[in-house]
């Protein structure tokens, strides 16, 4: 029913992750309603979206240079290693402007069910850094789901020969701005286990 | 901080309706994780989005030929003419399956503060298909706010010169699936307004 290329659009957007068919109807609505130069413009951003683009040799992060902005800037604290899943999880801790140390990102989690196992993850180059230039601490910000856990756990396991090193999580609680009444068993439980004095 | 690639495609997916600067780092993301393929084909349908579309001279929809699928269908029902503001809007209707009649999109509503007025609209269009051959009905289905009803309103002075043809506009009422108490005011009051006997 609807023209051919429009309904590739709506097909090709349908795939994209949190877009269902209504969204991605109204997307590419929207691409042909709006102005040719608009459409156009994100038309080429997608195609040119790995240009100039490379894996930092040391944090596994994706930049334009290797070592990254991060890795190479000599004002942060070489000292500490945040590990995480996934580029996006570096740029969510960067805007928190809590944290001034390096990343190691692993590209992913472990998980049986999907066939990922600690091969496909960034961890030989994880072991690799660590044993070249030993951290103080290594942080271990993998997701807060059964897969995370258990890749922090595992994690965990082989940082144990490392006896200098003092491995940390982060806190888990109550979020700002939420309500304790809409909080989960789970999460309030750890909140109180958690509870810290003030000062 | 993020490679100028990267920061130009979230940019742009910032700009489509609906999708805010954290849905375009997560699509953006994904895209740089997926499969090369799969995010070609997204880029490359959205700049060929308008490859082989046409205006139907009719009813004014986008199509790929011009008269469209559904005005050249002799299966639908010339007599009633349902005028609509977008063509997304024939695509929720057409999902109905309850109207069997043809289409006119206005492509837009008045709106006098974006400085919308009857020119910018496909009026003369209709006016002209009217007189040309005249239905036996038209449904004014705008969209339910401020600027679809002024011009459903500005449509029913403009048709009635034409005395045979019967005016009608879609029922206003309650949401199926919605809950009475998460009706608005103005809603339910037409949703009394216009209660229906059962048969």
């Amino acid at each position: 029913m609807l023209p051919p290329s429009l309904n590739k659009l709506v097909q090709e957007l349908n795939k994209l992750p949190g877009i269902g068919p209504k969204s991605a109807e109204r997307l590419a609505f929207y691409l042909l309603r709006c102005e040719e130069d608009k459409a156009r413009s994100l038309g080429e951003a997608i195609l040119s979206l790995k240009k100039g683009l490379c894996v930092c040799h040391l944090c596994q992060n994706i930049s334009s240079r290797t070592p990254c902005a991060i890795c190479s800037n000599s004002q942060r604290d070489s000292g500490i290693v945040c590990v995480v899943e996934e580029p996006l999880d570096v740029l969510v801790i960067e805007k928190t402007q809590e944290y001034n140390g390096l990343y190691h990102i692993l590209h992913g989690a472990l998980s049986p069910l999907e066939n990922i196992g600690p091969d496909s993850l960034k961890i030989k180059e994880l072991l690799g850094r660590i044993e070249e230039a030993p951290p103080r601490e290594i942080v271990l910000a993998t997701n807060p789901n059964t897969n995370g856990e258990a890749t922090a756990l595992y994690l965990l396991r082989l940082l144990q020969k490392f006896k200098n090193i003092k491995t940390t999580h982060l806190a888990y609680g109550l979020s700002l701005g939420g309500e304790l009444g809409y909080t989960d068993q789970v999460t309030l439980g750890r909140a109180f286990r958690g509870r810290t004095e003030y000062h």
